[in-house]
């Protein structure tokens, strides 16, 4: 008996093995379409420069009796104005696995070409309906429309329909219609929740939102400015494995290493180049497509230990701020005591990202009954609701030692964490766990250990000032009878003014024991 | 400015996104080697019928000096006795992605296509070293030989050299040297903890291994009869999406619907299908090749409501056995109580499956201090060792209610979970976690909850039992005294016999207290 091998595309891949990519129930399905293609949109926005404005709708269709469970027929509708995309690259674009704009090192929410095809293959298996793209550039170009399937055995797109409609008007924009199957009824509240954290995350988008219930939702842009659009960046050599350098240097047109190593990476000049390659052993004027693979070793090894980077550029990140996020956290979780901070970037395996983080406590806040503290996950942005137990941020959260900062995971206590990277190291095509990098595990330790920090000097000063009025009371208690007593030993008739005395024994000021009521 | 869109290669996709599949950290990257070449390994063999012996050698590579943390350069070599592969598939089954000979529904530990390739292409480009295969298939082949690399962008095998060797003695197996990097020092302990527990669900293989500190660790078959070789099925009727009737309806022989029915899907018989059909509201004489859309999702809706399938046949699966999986249990872990049970199979989205679970109480367990109740979890007897969090094992332990069974979760308490199944909905291409699938996840919750329910009534027994020793302690201390003074109350000289009195109200026998202490 001989074995048959075969061979599956990329969109058969991911159909056969839809969990992989987060379609795994009913439920996360429709959560899953929906994320996808407004991340496509925020991408969209962003890389132009667009303020944008995204409209969701998510209807039932008639006469599709729910089957088991509550899985049912939707249609989702979505509408922004964002770049649009080029008419001849509709089909690709919508229509095979693994081809995207976004295979750059640059800061996007999208990553791997995958989300927004499977949200559309997903809703092509369960439905067999065929989905609609309408896109316009803007000024001097037709709004195009295609309807289309995608073959997902081949992986190519199978226009059925394709028409042009005139712009007068030079509209720019998508718009994308699919019918699919979905557990709204369990999904409804998460969709929410996803689309309120992503306002707080990126405050300059106007979101309205209709669902199937008649619930309307409109999020409100708090600000016009944004955040310039992510540069493309070259890689940060710490990290970098063989594979990579070695496809730098086959590519480069570079005739020396010194040249090589200035041109093809970020934060590297001559002084450092010439540094560098001291360090690793090889001769400055090597012909970088002559490396030998024990050079090319060396360099690689050098790359990893040498101590003196820079540290990656901070200018293809866009973070969120640690002011943006103490005020979405203020705004969204009412918390008596709020602290965060943004780290420095870092880099892993030559990929810049930079950590954030924040504590808040108190206030509405329920106490942690399990003494698990919560964790608010954003990742480039995305807010990340689902498998938490397998996020760095969980696991960082975790092992840091709470009791050194004399802090009690049961009290009322959310962590909120956030990483921006040219490339987020995504355990699964869902996007909904970060892995366990050690850098980025190192920096959110760290930056959880900072916010702790605070937390901890807030709360041992709140608890001095609850002893210390404690003391107080008991001086406002005695001393006056002890004033009066004495008065009377000493056969005197004025009791003497004890304000001064209290007043010399408290440690706090009235203002500041009004702050922590605030 | 105009976005620019590329293609990726599927092995592009995943060297670029290795956490994907695993190969997150020095740590995981070595382990995931480890365990996707023992598993090939595992399956090569048990597809054919055969007793494996696996020999598995880690060394460390001299003149190496462990570069950041601990990882480091390791050499790893893997042989065994299995099938061997046919000489002109090698290239391709080892040098590109996505192809495999396991694309079929049968219960096999690899799935993907992929990670046995991602340990070699991690390998590969962490050093730039190539792998080498060799491989015979028994009498009258020759032994071949392969030195590769992968082209990781065009996702295409590099034969660097082949050569054929004689083999007179009919040598039939598989042998793997590959160099890679990896965090030995952190690894260890999982891969032994792996191998231990792979021993457990599958008993008839030999394992023998070395490590580079010079731990050699032999593993003896508990057993030399094996399950039958996974059969290939058809799909179970219930669950399939349109997606996948279409496929079947356009590629199958019948030339009517009952036809159709009958030869394509298991548990249908003509008498099953004329009901289908009859629900559906489709005649059972149309051709499946003529269906059109309406019609094929009027066949999906029906499918997946109908309510009189038969459950799928249970002789595509080799579940680990309820007999088996509480031996393992006693071994390992030494409970003073252990039960476990085997559910019938069931199935999702068309594939079946069988869900197992095990509860071990008391005995050398330590008590469960966080209150959680920690789970061995297994699928297709693959040990899951990380990325608990997100798996549907522990959602399903922690949605019990256990207080219902009278059972603290902060005891000394393991739970163990085992899915078996043509195709186990992973929810990474890791494979550590299993995706909450709604039918797996209620297979789960019934079979922990019977188990829940046996240890409450051995847990409640035992507290009775527990109760009426006290109460007899009591007994027997004051009746001979009561005895006594009534006696010289009646004024009578012999104490009456209190034994009978006393075997009265004896509830449990002697020999049932001594078992609750074995």
């Amino acid at each position: 008996m001989r074995e048959q091998f075969t061979e599956l595309s990329a969109s058969e891949f991911f159909y056969r093995h839809k969990d992989l990519a987060g379609f795994t129930n009913p439920t996360r399905a429709i959560y899953g379409t929906v994320r996808e293609l407004v991340e496509n949109s925020l991408d969209a926005a962003e890389v132009h420069g667009i303020l944008l404005k995204l409209h969701l709708k998510v209807s039932r269709l008639n006469g599709e009796k729910p089957a088991e469970g509550h899985e049912e027929k939707l249609h989702v509708h979505i509408e922004d104005n964002a770049g649009g995309i080029p008419r001849e690259k509709i089909p690709t674009a919508f229509g095979r696995v693994l081809v995207s704009s976004k295979y750059k090192l640059r800061q996007t929410r999208g990553l791997f070409g995958l989300g927004g095809k499977m949200a559309l293959i997903y809703g092509q298996s369960t439905t067999h309906e065929p989905f609609t793209i309408r896109s316009g550039t803007g000024k001097r170009s037709p709004i195009v429309e295609y309807v289309m399937m995608v073959d997902i055995e081949k992986n190519v797109p199978c226009i059925l329909k394709r028409r042009r409609l005139q712009n007068p008007s030079g509209w720019r924009g998508t718009v994308i219609d699919l019918t699919t199957r979905g557990d709204w009824a369990h999904a409804k509240q998460k969709i929410i929740e996803y689309l309120t954290n992503t306002a707080i995350a990126a405050p300059y988008v106007t979101i309205t939102f209709e669902d199937p219930d008649g619930t309307q939702c409109k999020f409100e842009p708090a600000t016009t400015t944004m955040p310039k659009p992510p540069k493309e960046t070259r890689p940060h050599p710490a990290g970098l494995d063989v594979e990579g350098i070695k496809r730098l240097a086959t590519s480069t047109k570079a005739t020396n290493l010194l040249a090589f190593l200035c041109s093809q990476f970020q934060r590297i000049g001559p002084v450092t180049a010439k540094k560098l390659l001291q360090f690793a052993g090889i001769n400055p004027r090597k012909d970088p497509h002559k490396l030998a693979r024990e050079e090319l070793l060396q360099l690689s090894n050098a790359m990893n230990s040498f101590p003196d980077f820079k540290a990656p550029d901070p200018s293809c990140l866009s973070p969120i701020g640690a002011e943006q996020l103490e005020a979405g956290i203020k705004k969204q979780l009412k918390p008596a005591f709020v602290t965060a901070i943004t780290r420095k970037p870092s880099s892993y395996s030559g990929f810049p990202f930079t950590v954030e983080a924040g504590l808040a406590y108190g206030g509405e806040l329920p106490p942690n009954v399990s003494g698990k503290i919560p964790v608010v996950r954003f990742a480039n942005k995305i807010p990340l609701l689902f498998d938490e137990g397998s996020d760095v941020a969980r696991k960082a959260i975790d092992e840091v030692n709470w009791k050194l900062y004399r802090i009690d995971p049961t009290m009322s206590i959310v962590a909120v964490t956030s990483i921006v990277s040219t490339r987020i190291p995504f355990r699964s095509a869902g996007k909904e766990m970060v892995a366990d990098r050690p850098e980025v595990e190192r920096e959110l330790l760290n930056s959880i250990r900072e916010c702790a920090r605070q937390l901890g000097r807030y709360l041992s000063r709140h608890q001095r000032m609850a002893y210390d009025k404690r003391r107080l009371d008991v001086f406002q208690k005695y001393l006056p009878k002890l004033a009066e007593f004495s008065t009377r030993l000493s056969g005197k008739s004025k009791v003497p003014n004890i304000d001064p005395l209290l007043k010399a024994v408290t440690r706090y000021q009235e203002e500041e024991s009004s702050e922590e009521e605030s």
